[in-house]
């Protein structure tokens, strides 16, 4: 024995070196069923998200006790194995090698991401990402495998493509039915249709509009996406290099269109959902809906809601609204300025759409006040796109060689527990970078927050879908006094005029209630019953014990993408990137079990909150 | 003095320092003017292919003294500099060296391809490609420079996109006028309308069918492409993975109306050109047209006719066409086989179109019999997919690192002139591989030829358009007798049957003329005149002075995308990678006269044959 400080045993050794030999010890620890020595080769304070690979769920098991708990349920029966790097590992700096690893189970092939970090000498992995990305003798058919498309040869069914689509489409949700029932035809259901296409689990998309896009075509005229392009990007066909950074609403409506029909999703438009119930003994869904005037009954197996991750307009009660004399309605339903120019508008709220429509409407010479009844995050466009997507989601990264799938995997491995560590720095140098402005908005008496714990927009989204703005220009006209401020909570209503809490009148043509969206379980209960809306409780949040996210925490997305309390009931949605990539975990799990093969949920979330 | 032989100059020197050397060396002889200097840097049997750079012509300059006539006349206005590789060059074997290699002119950018040989000891170009990729100041607004969509900061105009654009189509034709016009909306003239929409050149795509992709939708059921989806990508948007090998007509349909949407092509559905006539002193069109029972005058400076590569169909007249009691029509009109069940056919022809029609007659229970009237060159599918295309245009090919940019330019950097030198042991290939198969159909009696040298289906392809089938089936239905073959001249028809020349009567229901289609200039002479059309001459073929192809060798295909002996018309089409490739140029070409940039155009190509 010495005391003598040896030499770590990683030095000198490549980042491939240290991530092949971490790869085969965790191999082998894994083949020999021996947890105890798999679970050592992770740090104290690790963390392993798992997107259906493992758990048949979407889960975060945080430190040594958490894996070593689903490594115990979980190790044999999905018998990873065939750990290897997929290009050559990289040195982060900080003494932490990063790697992009596959691997194989006993019924599918995965992807991950590897950090390592030297803990006393010896590699210890600091996070692990695994992820599910197709199931052996279930691969989709691209590439390679794609259709031929023409028959060569005789074909014994001497039908056409187009004949045989249409036979498809009359039998459907008729003389056969869909495994899968996805209730809402926005972007999430669209990409999670065409996933399911592509896995040939039948599948049916309904949606109220009369035709797909229209879910962004009807919202008021001026909207764009806040997002850039390179965040957007739908499964399988990604914008073209000529397409706009912030697509306008009725552009990316035609793309959703487009989209649909390109990738045969079933599709079925002017279709409401009357209502839902589960049958336990033959655990099947029956779903009667309203098709454009005819009356159907659907019996899927699983029953997907898609209907927006904000959930159900949230319309206040005031008092006088009944005798209000001008229009009033949610921002969901605001047709936009036409109709009131040289009025006067009062927006209440003051997230994204009232700055949006608040926009649009003092730019048509309509006068405007919005009502900001608690503090609110702001961060510029460019500045977002600069400091808080620019390496993953931008041109420069697109040209350094960042491709969707792996920044999209790339986001997935930050721990959501620490995630916040990497944003605060971020938004540090967003308020540095735009003090100016800020300061312009805050001497227009706009109050302005950065989240509980500084963490910014990002964290916000994924805590409560809510209670900022990325700002396009609205932030300058309120600083300029263009768009009038009131604060205080809305008291009641008069004939015409809204009057806050401190007695202030604002006379008013039209009011806005831009006051958000409720949980998306509210959707079930419309649909189902309140008593499966509690039962699955509350839709979206990480249990932050932020605003609007209570505790405890909960490591994941409440809900989202992922086996819930209801048997055979998911909820699906989010913005572009989140529809696009946690579609593929969705439609995986619904193949696996259209085709059978047993997938054992480890680690179900508790119900902490029913709404 | 020594006899002593030495080693070259080039002997020891990597491909990149052979290239980087011989570039330098050129772009100086340029540089000082000195024309012989630049032409001594060319092989005694060179070839010079330059799309638009140097010449605002296609032309391929053969020889030393082509290269020294065109560098007279176009070195000092071109102003060609900083030649340089875009990637490490590579060694062909042989003694070639092949690179991409970038450069500019006074105007815009190009790319091209270079071979080098060493000829007794110095590096000679063999062949040059020289491509115009974009104009200075004039660039497309995609990747980093795309449109940003929404307008950040207060917008003058309150428009949304989609009131821009029904403003724009509303004005569009009516009190603006396009600058080119495009006649006929195809894959050809979609593409070609993306790319002008793409520069900011006005123009409208004009069409008869109600909606874009009608002319694949109303084609016989059983159309499919018969290139695979690889050869086959649109300008900016290409195919996505799960998109199949060869895809039906009525899936291709669906692309082409949602790329003309997504890439906001301004097209005219149910619109026929009545006449068009050009004004010497205007220098600019009248066109008279017919939009959905509208007339409308157009006034554009530029005239597309993208009607199609085939031009017309050629229907034959036969005694007796009158007294035919049945369905007579040009395989153009075929409508499938649904209304012929149980009744015979006689299909005249035994190209593709007469292939495709017999095949899915004979599978829906029709008495089929294809009268085969010349020879006819008949090549497998998966043969030409593999050893035709697969270097450039596969899955493979995509693995390997191949882009379509690059296949698309590689294929260009080949000289028409010896083109068939490499074409020729490809079919070599295929007859050795496919004898069984060859044997088995003129066993059937089927008469087959490989063309006039052997080269096979794409020199009969470039050089008359027709004269082949790529078989997807039908061979095989020939084989084995389900398709019934006679030979001959058709003499005349009687009320239920065509007579053959040697007296052979062939009962018919039904007669198609699967007979082919006549110069695009037919189009010409339809709707400006016949003098306009004579003035121009036959379009396509290369002047191969074999079959339908007379000469005088042309180098470069008749009269497409490039300046023709009519001011402001052109003709535009070919299938789809040519429709992708040379819609680049033709665009290159109307947006530089768009913005007045001078555009000399060298070589304009003599008349030799009126169709």
């Amino acid at each position: 024995m010495t005391d003598t400080i040896e030499k770590p045993a990683t030095a000198g050794l490549s980042p491939q070196a240290r991530v092949d030999a971490w790869l085969a010890d965790f191999e082998a620890a894994l083949a020999s069923r021996d947890v105890e020595r798999a679970v050592a080769k992770f740090a104290v304070d690790s963390f392993w998200r798992d997107l259906v690979s493992f758990t048949w769920n979407i889960k975060t098991l945080e430190g040594r006790e958490g894996i070593a708990d689903m490594l115990t349920e979980r190790a044999v029966a999905t018998d990873a194995a065939g750990f290897r790097t997929r290009e050559t590992p990289t040195d982060d700096g900080g003494g932490v090698v990063s790697a992009w690893i596959e691997f194989e189970t006993a019924v599918g092939r995965g992807v991950g991401h590897l950090r390592l970090r030297s803990d006393a000498g010896a590699d210890t992995a600091w996070t692990l990402l695994t992820a599910l990305q197709e199931l052996k003798d279930h691969e989709e058919p691209k590439g390679a495998s794609r259709v031929m498309g023409a028959v060569h040869g005789s074909d014994p069914d001497t039908r056409s493509w187009a004949e045989k689509r249409e036979d498809e489409e009359k039998a459907l949700g008729y003389s056969t039915q869909p495994y899968t029932l996805v209730v809402g035809g926005g972007q999430g259901g669209i990409a999670l249709g065409a996933r399911l296409r592509q896995l040939g689990v039948p599948a049916i998309v309904v949606d109220r509009h009369e035709r797909p896009g229209d879910q962004w075509r009807k919202r008021y005229k001026s909207l764009c996406l806040h997002d850039p392009v390179w965040y957007d990007h739908l499964p399988y066909l990604p914008f073209p290099p000529n397409w706009p950074v912030f697509a306008p609403k009725d552009k990316i409506g035609d793309w959703l269109e487009f989209y649909t029909r390109v990738m045969e999703v079933p599709y079925w438009s002017k279709t409401t959902c009357l209502s839902a119930s589960f049958d336990e003994a033959e655990q099947r869904w029956t779903v009667e809906v309203d098709r454009d005037g005819e009356r159907v009954t659907l019996r899927p197996t699983q029953l997907v809601l898609a209907t927006g991750m904000s959930g159900k307009p949230s319309v206040p009660t005031f008092p006088g609204q009944d005798v209000f004399a001008g229009d009033q309605h949610h921002s969901s339903r605001h047709p936009g300025p036409d109709a009131y120019v040289g009025k006067r508008a009062v927006v209440v709220g003051s997230n994204n759409s009232a700055h949006d429509i608040c926009k649009a409407l003092v730019e048509n010479g309509v006068d405007v006040t919005m009502v900001q009844r608690s503090s609110t995050h702001i961060v510029k466009s460019d500045s977002l796109m600069d400091l808080g997507l620019g390496d993953l989601y931008s041109e420069r990264a697109v040209n350094s060689g960042m491709t969707t799938e792996k920044a999209d995997l790339t986001f997935a491995s930050l721990p959501y527990r620490i995630m916040h560590e990497f944003q605060i720095p971020i938004y540090d140098a967003i308020r540095e970078r735009d003090k100016d402005f800020y300061e312009r908005l805050a001497a227009a008496g706009f109050e302005l927050d950065w989240g509980e714990d500084n963490s910014g927009l990002f964290m916000k989204y994924l805590r409560r879908g809510s209670g900022y703005y990325i700002d396009v220009g609205a932030s300058d006209l309120i600083a300029d006094g263009s768009i009038k401020l009131a604060h205080g909570q809305v008291d009641h209503l008069t004939e015409d005029s809204v009057v806050l809490a401190d007695g202030t009148a604002l006379p008013a043509d039209v009011v806005v209630y831009a006051t958000g969206y409720g949980s998306m379980n509210g959707w079930a209960a419309d649909l189902i019953g309140q008593d499966v809306a509690d039962k699955v409780g509350k839709v979206w949040g990480l249990g932050s014990d932020t605003l609007k996210d209570p505790g405890p925490w909960e490591g994941e997305q409440r809900n989202m993408w992922k086996p819930t309390r209801q048997d055979n009931l998911w909820f699906h949605g989010g913005n572009l990137h989140q529809s696009r990539h946690y579609s593929l975990y969705l439609a995986l799990q619904l193949k696996a079990r259209y085709e059978g093969i047993p997938t054992p949920v480890y680690g179900l979330a508790e119900v902490h909150h029913l709404s």
